[in-house]
C-alpha cells in the first residue's frame, strides 16, 4: 500500500513504446529530451521496422530511429511482432511487451493513444501496452515467472497527430520551451528524413506544441494524456494551469 | 508570459468558495487540513448562511462553520449574494467574487463543481467562480479598479456529493491518509452539527475518500476536478497513478 | 414481437460471467444474494482458475469459488477459454459462450463492464457476452445447431472496481440493504480468502455500496449498468430514484 | 432514510411540466394516457399561453390545451412566469414551481428535457422543475413555509424533438402500443389544431414512438430520460430490454 | 497536398461495405439510389452470405441481395472472410478490403457504423474499413504491391439500427425525398424477402427516415456519420441545417 | 417544408456575432475573408467595445474593428447589451438579437461558441444567438411584429480559443490557404492593435490554422461547429475529408 519514496520513484526510468520508427519522436519527443537532460534514463522500444510505409526501407528507418533516440539522449531497441500495419491484439503480445516492463522496471510508462481512428497500428500499441502495464504486475503469469513482477506508476498516451488525441481525458501539458530543447526535438524530428523530406510532419508537430504551449503561457508545450488519475501528496503541482487566454 | 517562480506560487493562499456554510469542509475538508498543516494559508468565503437549510438556524449555521473553519486551519468569511437557495448566475455577483479574488491574490481556487443536478445554489458558483478568476484578471472592469488585476493560476473544483463529480474532467487524487488530517476533517465536518445529526454526511464523505485512496493505494483520497490542463515542468509529478486495482 | 408473460421471465434464471474466480462476487454478490433469497436461480460460469493471479493456485481458487457461490445460493462452472490474463476476443469464443445460454436460457444475463480500462480479462469477457448474447439468438449458426436459439431479456454490466463504471450509461441502483444479504454478500468475498487475505476488496467493495446505498436513501446498494434501454410497462417501476442529497 | 411503501408510492399522482399548451402531450401524451388509464391521477402545469407563437390565439391555445388534456385523462393548470419565448431561469420561478409540487405531492414529475439545441422555453422549464424538485424538499425556503415540504421520487425528462433527447442519460422505453393507448394520445395531440394544421408534428411523434417501439419489441414505445439513478428493490422490472434488432 | 479537381473526385465511384447481404440496403439503400440516379456508379462488397441467420439459406440471400443492389443502380459482390457471425478483427482482413479498395479507386466509401453494441459483425465490418482505407494508401504493404496505392476521400458510416448511429459524431442527413427514390429503396429492401416476411425491417428503416426527414424539413432523409471532418472550400454546402423543429 | 432554391440561399448574406471587438476576427477571419470574396456580403455585430478588456480605450477598439472588418470586406455595427464582462442571458437580450436576424435575413449565422470554460462573454454570445435564431421564426413574439419572421438555414460556432472549441461536435474545415485570403485575415487580426501588440494572438490563430490545414491536406483550414446537422442533396460535398495523417 506504501508507494515507494520519490526521490526513487523519480529515477526510475521512462519506458516508450512506438509502433513505428518515428512515432515516438513525433508524438513526444520534446518530452523526452527534456526528461533526459533531467537525467532520467529513457528506453525506447520500437514495434516494427515500418516496412508499409510508402518512403524509406527498413533499414533505412531503424537507422534513422538509432540516430534519432539518442538525439534525446534516449537508447532504442527493435522488437517483432505482426510486422508493419499487420499489428493485432493478442496476448501473447501483451505478455512480451510485459516482459521488457518488467526487465527495464520505470516508474512512468509513454505509449501511442488508444483512439481508434488513426494508423491502425498506433491505437493498438496503446492497447496492448495498457494491457502489459496490468500483467506485469501479475505475479502468476507464466512465461513472465523469470522477471520479477513489476508495477508501473503511470501510464502516459501521446498523440502523434491531432485526431489521436483522446477527448476523454484531461491533458498535462508539458513545458518544453527551453531552445536546447526544442532544437533536439527538432533534430530528431528531421533524422527520421525519409519521412520528413515528404510529408510536412516537423511542422505539424512544432504548430501543435506552439498552440499548446500559447495555451500553458509558455513557448512550446507538448500534451500527454494519463491513463489514470493523478495521485498528489498536495496541491503544490496543480500551481499552474493552461488558463492564458 | 512568464509564470512566477515556484516557490511563491506555491506560497500564494488558497481561496475555496462555497455556497452554504457546509459545502466546503463535506466537499473537500481533508485537502484544506492537509494544506494549511503544510503552511499554505487558506480562506474560505461561504456565499449565505444557509438559511434555507430544514435544520439549523442561519446563527447556528454560521457559528458552526467558523467553528469548523478554524479545525482545518482556515479563515472565514460570509457574503450575501441573493440568499440560500435563491442563487442566480448575474454578472453583479461574479464582479463581487472576482473582487475577493483581487484581494485575497490566491494561486488556487477551490469551488464546487459545474454539475447541474444537484443543489441549485453548488453548480451556480462553481460557474460564478469560473467567470470570476476570468474577470479578476481583465484590466478593464470599472467596478474592480481599485483592486490589482490577478491571474490564478488554477481552479478546482470538488464535489460535495457523488452526482457532482464531472464525468468529463479527468480528477486528481489528494492524499489526505494521516491520521491528523482524517481527524482534521472530521472533526470540522461534525462541527456542522445541526446537519450531521439528521443525515449521514460525515460517513458519505469518508466512504467516498476511502475508495479514491485504496483506488490511488492509500488509506484516503479526495478527488478534486482541475478546471484546465495542467502545466508541468517534467513528468516528475506524474509518478503517481490510480492505478492500484 | 410479443415478450414473455411477466411471471415466466421473472422466473427465468441469472446467468453471471466472470472471467476470474472471484470476480462476480466482488462485483455484484449482493445482487445475486438477494435474488436467490426471492427464489430465482443463479448459475455463474467462470471463465478461468485464476492462474494468473498472484496468490492462490488453481485449486485453491476453485474451491473458494464454489464455496463462495454456495454462501450466494448460486450454482457455479468453470470453463477453459484462452487461460486468467491471455484471453482474446475471439469468435470461438463468444459462440461457445452463447453456447451456454442456450443451454441456461436466462432471462437476465450479468457481465462484467466493457470498459477497457481495467484488467484485460474483465473487459473481454464483458465484450464476448455482448455478443453471445445475440448469437444465442440466431437460428444459422452451424456450432449451435443442436441448442434451440434463445433470446436473453436484458444484459446488465457489473464493475469489479471503481475505474470500471461505464460513464455512457446510467446505473441502476439495486438496493442490497437487508442485514442478512449484507451478511451473506461479506461472507462470500471473505470465501476468496487467497485474495482478501492480501489486498483490501471487502472494505473497497462494501465501502463502494455504501456510497450508493446513501445516494440511493438506503444503506446499501450496488450499481449495474443496462446494456440496452429498460422497456417498461407503466412508470411504476421508476417510482425510486437515487436523489437523497 | 426509509422510502415510502411502493402501494403509497404508486398511487402518488403525475405532474407534468410543459413549457407551453401541446408540450406535453407532443412529447409524453401516450405515457400520461396510459398512466391515467392505469388509474393514476395526472396534472399538467403549463408555463405559457403559446402567444409566441406563429398560429393560434392563446385563448384558442388554451382551450387546446384544456381539451387535449381531458383525452388523457389529466387535469390542466395555466401558470404565468416570463411569457413564451420570454423565459429566464430565476430563482423565482423555481421556487413558484416548488410550491406547485409541494400542493400536488406527487411521486414522479415530468419536464421537458434541458438539451439546450431546442425551443428556448423548454430547456428552461426542464432546468427549472430541476431546481424545483429540490426546492421543494428544503424546509427553510421562507416563500414555502406555508406548504409542507415534500420530496419527489424521481424526476423524467420528455422530448418534444429528436434533437432534445439527451444523449448521456440512457432512456427507458414506456410501452404505448396498445390501442386505446395511440387513439387517445393521437387525438390529444390532434386537439392541438392551431398547429398540427400547419406542421406534421402527429406524424413526427407517432413515427419516432414507431421506431422506439420496434427497438423494444412492440408497436409503439415513447423514450422517457430518468434524472437519477433507479432505484430497484431486485433485477425483477429490468427483465426487459430495448434489444430486438 | 494538392486534392483532385471536384469534377473528379465527385465522379469517383461509391464502394460500399456490408457483413451480410441485406445490411447495406437497409441502413443506406436510399443513398445509394439516389446517387446512382445521378450518374455516380456504385459498388456493393458483402462479407458473408448470412449464412447464421434465422431465416434464409445462403444462396437465397446472395440471390436476394443481387436482385436488391440493382434495385438501386448498384453492382455487389461477395468475399469470404470468417464467415457470418464468426467475423474477427484482423490485420489479414483489413489488407484484403484495402485490395478491394485499390481496385476499386473509391472516392467516398460508405460502411456499417462501429458501434459495438449492435451484431458482432456489424461493427467489426465498419473497424476493419476504418483500417483498410488507411493500409489502401500506405505504399510498403507487401500483399498490396501490385495494385496502385489509393487514398479515399472519406468514410462515412451508416446505421443498420437506432443503436448503431454513433453519438459522438454529427451526422449528415441525405434528402431521400422524391418518390421515386423512395420507391427504389422500398423495392430493395423488400427484396431481401427472408428477412422482411420475418421482422418488420422496411417499416424501421422507413420510419427512422421519415424522423431525420421531419427534422430535416423535408420527407425522408438518412443520416451518414462521417470518419472524419469534411473539408470545404466555402460555406456553400453548410447552406442547410435540420433545424425545422 | 420546401427549402429555398440554392442559388438564392446561396446568396444569402452572412451574419456573424462577436461579443467584442476582435472576437470574430479571432476566431473566424479567414472564412469571412473567403466567403466575401466569392461574392457574399457579411455583416458582423459585436455585442460591446471591449469596456473591459486590459488595453485600449472603447473609442480606440471601435476604429480598429471597423479597420478589420473592411480587410476581410465585411460591413459592423456595434450594439449595446449589457456591457464587456457584464453579459447575462436575458430573453430581452435574445429577442433584441433575433430582430437583427430577422432585419439582415442571413442563410448562414456564426457565433462564438456554447463552450463553457473561456471568457464569460463569449458562451452567452453563442447561447443568445441560438436562441436568437429560433425566436426569429416565431411569428408572435410581440416585441418583433413589426419584422417579418426569418429562418436561418444553419447556425455554426466559431472558437476563439483552443479551448473554446466544442468536443461534442464534428468541426467542418474550411480551405483558407489561398495567400491573398491568409494576408487579409492576417492584417484584420493586426488591426486589433491594441490587443495583437501585448498577446500573441495572430500567431495562436494562424498556429491553429496551421494545425487543421495539415489535417486536411491544405495549407490552412479554420474549424467551424455545426450546431445542427448538415442536409445534402447527395454526397458530392462530403467528397474531402480531414484525413492526411
Amino acid at each position: 500500500m506504501k508507494h515507494m519514496p520519490k526521490s526513487q520513484t523519480e529515477l526510475a526510468p521512462l519506458l516508450v513504446f512506438g509502433a513505428h520508427p518515428d512515432d515516438i519522436e513525433f508524438g513526444c519527443g520534446g518530452v523526452i529530451a527534456k526528461e533526459t537532460q533531467l537525467g532520467r534514463a529513457a528506453h525506447f522500444v520500437v514495434c516494427s521496422r515500418g516496412e508499409a510505409g510508402s518512403h524509406g526501407s527498413p533499414r533505412q528507418r531503424v537507422a534513422e530511429a538509432e540516430k534519432s533516440a539518442a538525439l534525446v539522449g534516449a537508447t532504442v531497441e527493435f522488437i517483432e511482432l505482426d510486422g508493419d500495419s499487420h499489428l493485432e491484439i493478442r496476448a501473447a503480445h501483451a505478455i512480451k511487451l510485459a516482459g521488457i516492463v518488467r526487465r527495464i522496471k520505470p516508474g512512468i510508462v509513454l505509449a501511442s493513444s488508444i483512439v481508434q481512428n488513426q494508423h491502425p497500428d498506433h491505437w493498438r500499441v496503446g492497447c496492448l501496452i495498457r494491457d502489459s502495464a496490468r500483467l506485469a504486475r501479475y505475479g502468476g503469469v507464466k512465461e513472465l515467472r523469470k522477471l520479477l513482477s513489476h508495477a508501473i506508476e503511470q501510464l502516459l498516451f501521446y498523440a502523434v497527430t491531432p485526431q489521436a488525441e483522446p477527448s476523454d481525458i484531461t491533458p498535462v501539458l508539458i513545458d518544453v520551451s527551453a531552445p536546447q530543447i526544442i532544437a533536439a526535438w527538432t533534430a530528431a524530428m528531421q533524422a527520421h528524413a525519409c519521412q520528413t523530406s515528404v510529408r510536412r510532419y516537423v511542422e505539424l508537430q512544432i504548430s501543435r506544441a506552439r498552440v499548446s504551449g500559447l495555451r500553458a503561457g509558455v513557448d512550446h508545450a507538448i500534451a500527454l494524456f494519463p491513463n489514470d488519475p493523478l495521485v498528489l501528496d498536495s496541491l503544490a503541482p496543480l500551481s499552474r494551469g493552461a488558463r492564458r487566454f
